[in-house]
């Protein structure tokens, strides 16, 4: 599996919100329902070996993880309104420390950051940091299949976040030589994982 | 200028249609509504040097245009529903032969594939066809920063649209080993030709 980390500073904790302003009514949540889109969908078909983690950092519980498991996902399509309703039932269910299952292959628990880092440290997985200063991705010669990526939102990424990232992380990548929004980033890095496993449909 | 051309088969030529549900009611207008996103938007801005054509084939009225023009642009956020509403407000004009403005930076008129690429190709555009079989676009030598690119949407490209294409195109390109949305497509161009620039922010 490949997995992607998503902060969203600012999303919303709760399945309070409106699925006609996901940007306003749940704190920029479009941008987590796009990351969703990219990280997951091929024209045929989906991504199966893929990972969404969404850090929702924002009022009214903050530090839920709803995670999105593309070898199970069900119900999902490409259009923000799609995912947001997925995220949407995710937080109507109470969030424990485990995992719970809100709809097939959604899940969702307590926690943020810091615990995703542990957890994929400990399994030694290799994790890196995406950001424009980084090491253009394409030139980095071992890049393994089954990496981790965190992408911040909009706002990007807390200091005290970025070194949490650095302390485990195994780089950091940049995937050119403009800044782009994490969803933008996500393709990008999936097209150069599909280049180099030599994917063929 | 690049241009890229998008072609929605189903795609509304009414401003009749819901905000609330852009895949339903407005013949899979989210795939268009991604494609302005993709083609327009940096992390820090919009990117100045692009053209978006929209060309709706959809009922009831249709062969329209609708065009986003980055320098000009104003009013468009990166959510679905924003770029759907600018889409809207041009659908709801009366569209003539000529184009006339909707929304600052959005253009409306009446027309179809067929006319768009006369007159690309009565400007010496080089205009390039996306399609999976193509040649990876990584390794064309010849790749003009003012390039057009013309993409299909869910239902591909017509056999007669094909033929169309191929006689005036410089050649048939892919972005990588799996057959994406036309949306991803259009982060992984850009992405090629910001290297290709030596762009610097």
């Amino acid at each position: 599996m490949k997995d992607f980390v998503i902060i969203g500073h600012k999303a919303l904790t709760t399945g309070d919100f409106s699925l006609n302003d996901l940007p306003g009514s749940a704190g920029r949540m479009d941008i987590l329902c796009r990351c969703i889109n990219s990280a997951l969908f091929l024209s045929h078909g989906m991504r199966r070996d893929v990972n969404v983690h969404l850090v929702l950092l924002g009022e009214p519980d903050p530090g839920k993880i709803v995670r999105f498991n593309g070898e199970q996902l069900r119900y999902l399509s490409p259009d923000e309104r799609s995912s947001g309703s997925l995220i949407k039932k995710a937080l109507e269910k109470d969030a424990t420390e485990f995992e719970s299952q809100s709809t097939p292959g959604v899940w969702i628990r307590r926690g943020g950051l810091e615990k995703l880092l542990a957890e994929f440290a400990g399994k030694n997985r290799s994790i890196y940091y995406l950001h424009e200063e980084g090491k253009d991705m394409r030139v980095m010669q071992d890049l393994p299949d089954d990496a981790v990526f965190i992408l911040g939102d909009h706002m990007g990424v807390t200091e005290e976040e970025e070194s949490r990232i650095k302390a485990v992380s195994a780089g950091t990548l940049s995937i050119g030589p403009l800044s782009l929004h994490s969803d933008h980033c996500i393709i990008i890095i999936l097209n150069e994982l599909d280049r180099r496993s030599g994917h063929q449909e």
